[in-house]
């Protein structure tokens, strides 16, 4: 076995993923779309409309769907971002991106930073291309710019790593400022921030903040995007937005990692944003996610332990909640399961001595009513 | 941009898939299978009936769908390979499987063997996961085994790499007797046997021999497939046969990868299975191929030099020419475009100092008669 597998932690989200699939789990673990919101009619007929043409079954370029990836541009450029097709490579879900991001620009043994806590799956990525991982503190709706600066002045590091839209796992969205201020940083010694933004679509209030690329030197921020939280995610497409300096590595990457993302899957895409039915999707998902997040919101306070605190995230799927600090969530989860209810202790989610007393909660998977009981159960396990 | 990119060849294959795509040119470069034998109707059908539940779009397991891999698993067992469904983990294209295997067992500096020549986009895998490649000649249809015990000795390799079947580059196919030999180094000298076996299925005489994998100890072969040859490459759907002593590895490197491969194409794949349809769509390609593999054989001699000699595959879709030595067959690649035909130079198939005078021919892309004037294009290249 390689020794890149002796910095990866176990695969939590796997066996988390397996208990939510118990029946009779009410599981806040996952970060499960619920299948409610699909637009299958829509699917369907995009399916059907692209296996028009036997081209769909074979063999396509490494850079994605020539249409797709206009029409990724375009959204960009809808958000302020000029962006060119030429840019965006279609990647296999937004997971693809954040790895091929990882061996273009990781060399084993530099330092990524990353935030803490931060997305677990992307923390095994950047492990197993060799990177020495560093947690860069934060609070409330800010990365630390102060640590930010120290810790690139100490590591030299080659990215930072950053989901500033409705985080994963925290909920917490950053500020226009703090990512002006991030930017500057990354300017100053010379990183690249890895923008990973699959949640923007999701905001049950005002729009996410602007992109960090916007107004950032050319190529200094590298931004990931995905179609699993508001198309479907069993159809694994996302994409990089590139810049001239890294397009032709991450290309070669991408070849190398499967030639080229399923040519159906594209086409299907492709002709599902020229029917226009995207938004409606998005509008149906955004009002009844938000319903179960003030469902969550409603029911904790009746569910944790006296002196919890957890966030109001204004879209994506995830509350994050502090226990007070006697409280290790990682023991009570075998409990938990005990009631039919799961949730993920958040420790895994740290590089680093993690807060043991911390969970994350997602709230997209069940109807209002659901929630309420998932909690009550929770509830029980607390007591 | 990561110091693993400086091991990385020119990429030879996305141009020349460019130049295929240019109106006019007959190209034998891309390995691109005939549209004409995809059995559209039986895809349109497994993809409809697998609409038929919105589990389709929604996330699924990292190792793949649990019917699909039963049918892969039933399917090594009638080849004589007892195989249970929880060794097979899915994958994006039989592609994704040697990226997978790469980073799984590759440390940066170790020493991966394999064959001269090499498939290309193999070779990259391994280089981007930070290997030292070390070519094992051959001739005939034989790997040198002494050469093998010898590199093998010296450099102390973590896996040596083949394509048994109808080799890409070469259309060779080993005799049982050299994979026996070759099985017994590996277990002498303790590295893995990664059996890349996409093209088993296109034979156009007696079928491929057996597996490596049979008779040998259980994980010292590790096998990739894929169903990009035999049902249609734009779903991109191949597999790792592991066995435990890696399959956790590889699953997560599957997770880090791309999360797992699109559900939709898996589902549809499991349904088109299970239809019955596969056999009598391959027995069409390889009876369209053999006669497309007759024409080129039979067109060789009037379009290369004299002095050239190539082989007779006895399946997959490529033949391997050599022409006199003071033929560069890279320098002839202009004249040819100009002259509307293409090949690929075999120079890049090579990890180390390699014969100039080498070319790949793919002959599954076009009917008889456009091989015939592709080959009449090519005579007057060399003229």
């Amino acid at each position: 076995m390689s020794a890149r597998f002796a910095t990866v932690r176990p695969s939590v989200v796997r066996e988390l993923l397996a208990l939510t699939q118990r029946p009779g789990v009410i599981s806040f673990a996952g970060g499960l779309p619920a299948p409610e919101f699909f637009d299958l009619d829509g699917a369907l007929a995009a399916v059907q409309e692209a296996l028009g043409s036997p081209a769909v079954l074979q063999y396509s370029p490494s850079e994605g769907n020539a249409e797709l990836r206009a029409r990724i541009a375009e959204r960009y450029g809808a958000l302020g971002l000029a962006t060119e097709p030429e840019q965006i490579v279609i990647t296999t879900g937004s997971q693809q991106g954040i790895s091929l991001l990882a061996s273009t620009l990781v060399d084993p043994g530099d330092v990524v930073l990353v935030e803490r806590p931060s997305y677990l799956a992307a923390l095994q990525c950047f492990s197993l291309a060799g990177a020495r991982l560093v947690g860069v503190p934060g609070a409330g709706d800010e990365v630390d710019l102060d640590a930010l600066a120290e810790l690139a002045a100490e590591h030299r590091p080659k990215a930072f790593y950053t989901v500033p839209n409705f985080h994963n796992p925290t909920g917490r969205t950053l500020t226009p400022e703090n990512r002006a201020g991030i930017v500057a940083v990354a300017e100053r010694y010379g990183f690249r921030v890895i923008e990973d933004d699959p949640y923007r679509e999701l905001s049950y209030g005002a729009p996410a903040p602007a992109s960090l690329a916007i107004g950032a030197e050319p190529g200094r921020v590298v931004s990931t995007g995905s179609f699993s939280k508001i198309l479907a995610p069993g159809l694994r497409l996302g994409w990089v937005r590139t810049d001239p300096s890294i397009k032709s590595a991450v290309v070669i990457a991408k070849q190398a990692a499967d030639l080229h993302t399923s040519t159906l899957d594209q086409a299907a895409a492709a002709r599902y944003l020229a029917s226009g039915r995207l938004e409606g999707a998005v509008e149906r998902s955004r009002a009844g996610y938000a319903e179960r997040r003030d469902a969550m919101l409603a029911g904790l306070p009746g569910a944790l332990p006296e002196g919890s605190i957890w966030n109001r995230p204004a879209g994506g799927m995830f509350v994050w909640a502090t226990l007070p600090e006697t409280y290790d969530t990682a023991a009570f989860l075998g409990a938990a399961i005990d009631h039919d209810v799961a949730f993920v202790p958040g420790a895994p989610f740290f590089t680093d001595p993690a807060p043991a007393n911390t969970m994350r909660l997602s709230f997209v998977t069940y109807p209002p009513e659901q929630i309420a009981e998932g909690l009550r159960r929770l509830a029980a396990v607390f007591t």
